[in-house]
């Protein structure tokens, strides 16, 4: 079966992307392992398959898949790239499109020039939706890490975040920290560790070591959940440029109960052709 | 301008391969750089750009050009490539093709169903011809590395090449030692480093620590090299079969004065269109 896909990116956060709506699509484990491959097959992070959706009144489903091949929930450099395909593609012609995920129903946006805005649905701060384990919630937490402690917010974006200001992204050990915070047992789940340097009041500098995966260019999620824990710090305003090693993203939240609303760039690098 | 290529691979050795015969192209360092990053752009090991010959009776001209832009002379698994790209394309239906080179004309033929034998060109062994700092060729030296001495055989197939024998490719501290070896004060251009197993007088097993790369997951020069100072050493026959980390590959070659012959495997991964 011949198969039509395009590579995209977001901040350098890279993917395959598939239209199962005009195509059928079978792929198993293995194969996505084989096709995200960087040397014997396309090469991604994360596979975004696009479908038809279940419910009448949604525009689509869309699946997410990182590169070994197992199903994950939520990806906000995905989802602005998913925006700005099915408009690419003519899959629609909508401009908010209702999505279908694994984590509820998202409505991201494709504004044109290659930018889209993604509703990031509303973060939640209580120990027990992160998970972390903690007596009652609070704005910050010392966390003891190898002998010394650091005051960390807690925000779940759908997935754990454990957010910490630094002087500087350039002189943090994001590495060393990382890893021991990543897989601290406080988090039972292990959590995505931010590394926030203020700016301004609204511009930060942000690198984040992410479960399973090692710092990256650029997380999505992490940005709003460092932008959210400032915000409740005081130490930001609702709207903010997040500066990452991958680029910028502009993050905004008007608080408690709010969804936060993330705006960013989405690439299309090539389209292809692949036998599988 | 919109540019087609085909990404494919030889033992896990990557490339995107542009047919610069029926496509006008130019590309500049910069741009095969932001092509070569395998999160910004297509990804590969390196670029291969066929062309027209610029001597009558040869068939192409073929250039090779590192991800970060810099222009090589030799590469095998390219070759192997490059001879099925040129037949699927159906730019010749010639079997053995002339291609110009930096390094002279090579003649790669495709067999079929996915592999291609490569003529390898003559080795050299003088050590004026790797460079290697010695008096007198030998067929080994012994080389102090790190307080201890091994004993290498020295190989130029085009490139330079320092192979030992070990017990087992299993247990070589291949990181380690490579990188002590490809900069050693005996090579002033440095070398690549060869871990030889020998399984039997017609199979061996390899890896390679390569100069500026590290190890990877096949070399085929570095293959030739293995066998040619295996038979030099009279523990091979003339035609080897070499298991590498990325697959296999057969090596033959009938001694002094004659060039080396390479089978393996060309495999095309997918086809694409770049807007560059």
């Amino acid at each position: 079966m011949r198969l039509k896909f395009s590579k995209m990116h977001g901040l350098g956060n890279d993917f395959m992307v598939i239209d199962g709506v005009r195509q059928t699509v079978s792929l198993d484990t293995d194969r996505i392992r084989q096709l995200g491959n960087r040397h014997f097959g396309i090469g991604f992070d994360q596979l975004l398959l696009v479908e038809s959706p279940h419910a009448e009144n949604n525009d689509f489903r869309y699946r997410i898949f990182n590169n070994d091949g197992s199903e994950v929930e939520q990806c906000g450099n995905g989802a602005r790239c998913f925006a700005k395909f099915v408009c690419d593609q003519k899959l629609t012609n909508k401009k908010a499109i209702r999505v279908e995920t694994a984590k509820g129903v998202i409505i991201p946006e494709y504004l044109g020039q290659n930018q889209a805005v993604v509703d990031m649905g509303v973060p939640r701060f209580r120990p027990v939706d992160i998970p972390f384990v903690a007596e009652g919630e609070a704005i910050t937490y010392p966390l003891d890490i190898a002998g010394y402690s650091c005051d960390i917010s807690v925000v779940s974006m759908g997935n754990p975040h454990a957010v910490q200001v630094v002087d500087s992204v350039d002189t943090a050990p994001v590495q060393q920290l990382g890893a021991l915070i990543e897989t601290h047992h406080r988090f039972p789940e292990k959590v995505n560790a931010g590394f926030m340097q203020i700016v301004s009041r609204q511009e930060i500098r942000l690198r984040v070591f992410e479960r399973g995966a090692g710092e990256t260019l650029a997380c999505g999620t992490g940005a709003c959940a460092a932008v959210v824990a400032g915000i409740r710090r005081g130490l930001l305003d609702a709207k903010v440029l997040v500066h990452t090693r991958g680029g910028d993203l502009q993050i905004e939240w008007h608080g408690e109960g709010q969804a936060v609303r993330m705006t960013g760039p989405a690439m299309t690098v090539f389209q292809g052709e692949i036998e599988v």
